[in-house]
């Protein structure tokens, strides 16, 4: 017998390994539920930008994936995402020590899912927010 | 007598150059002209997703980098910009050995600048393409 | 004594009321309460696409407008508020006999501030979500 | 013997008559190229916002329906196109006596279109961009 949410976790951490870009920033897969994942990466000082905030493509890269993410659950097996589009925008400075984002799936579809994504810092200030569409692809 | 191109490209490789980010994902400053900045970035093994192309995350560095840089070349010394949102559009997979972004300027104002970036492949191949605002902000 | 959500109710509407637009479309201020704007449209034969639902502007219209309405609920007399950018993403077909966009505030201030709308149709189905920036602008 | 423009002309115009709103909003079609469809419509008081100037749903409005359309002539026969999700950045008062929407089709898919479009008062101030993505349906 096998626990699907287990399994679910299993998949999406699985796919999450393969980003070497997650490792390169710090990111970890903090919790995956159905249509909902979290993620969260540490504001290091290899991805800063000029101010010393974290960059802009930190705070993006884990919303976009938080984001992907939640559309990939609520998916079969044997398939991943890519994203089409995702605008995001950035509401406060992105100070450490660490910052959280929450994927969510707004509308699943066999063609596209639309998505959202929080991204929050240590103190609960919102940093960002996202809106985007993802494509499953057979993986 | 100063050149006022050679001040300019002195002024965006100061502030690239305090972009840890860039420097992580191995970013290197291309070109800088007025309302125009193109950054390169190889597709490193430490910058990929989970089928082995560029995360869209090293897309939209540059991406966002190359907007940003290019609304700065607008405006008076002693300026920053941070980006108060932008979209990206992914049109293709982001495949080595390089990626280059096209940062324009389509309207530079005091409060805000409206901008585009457009990220080709080696091959010329069109990957992405960003549509944004960037907010001047006192360095 | 003045009851200050009456003030606030009065202040929304006499600007509502200068667009012609919301006229032209049916469109009418539903509910006015801090960050928060309702507005409805019912989907006319004037206002309808190729297939026969609502046109993706008549959506737009009043997702922007909630949208904008919202920002301006938490603004000082005497401001209003210009969109600077806004994008939409449509989720399902948007049938009549009417639609709802309900505006909300992300982040309020002095020069931007960050706006989301929801539209839904009158069976509860979400219709399309928008996520954007306004800018306030004296009166 | 057909001449392809004509034909393909006819079909785009054959799509933009059923556009009730776009009758509504005075708007005509005034170009069809391959890959590229211009759209004309006048300010009229009946379309304005607040200031007096055109509301942003009626640049919206042309700036989506010309993108939309100039995705639909890469696309074959029996087919029509829905606006996945468009952004609008704003750049300057939407003044008369005219706008023109010139939109273009930056990638041709199956699945989906990525597409932008520039709309420009009579003077030809620009006065919006939008960038989105159509999703071609059968007819």
């Amino acid at each position: 017998m096998t626990d699907p949410s287990a399994e679910l976790d299993a998949r999406i951490r699985t796919s999450f390994q393969k980003q070497a870009m997650m490792d390169t920033i710090g990111a970890e897969l903090l919790e995956v539920a159905q249509g909902c994942v979290r993620i969260r990466a540490p504001v290091l000082p290899s991805t800063t930008q000029q101010q010393g905030f974290a960059h802009a493509a930190l705070t993006f890269a884990i919303g976009d994936s938080s984001a992907g993410y939640a559309a990939l659950t609520l998916l079969p097996k044997g398939m991943e995402v890519v994203t089409a589009e995702i605008k995001i925008n950035l509401l406060a400075p992105a100070t450490g020590p660490e910052l959280v984002a929450t994927g969510r799936v707004v509308k699943s579809g066999k063609r596209l899912s639309v998505v959202t994504s929080e991204v929050a810092r240590s103190d609960g200030t919102l940093v960002a927010i996202l809106q985007g569409t993802m494509v499953p692809v057979v993986a």
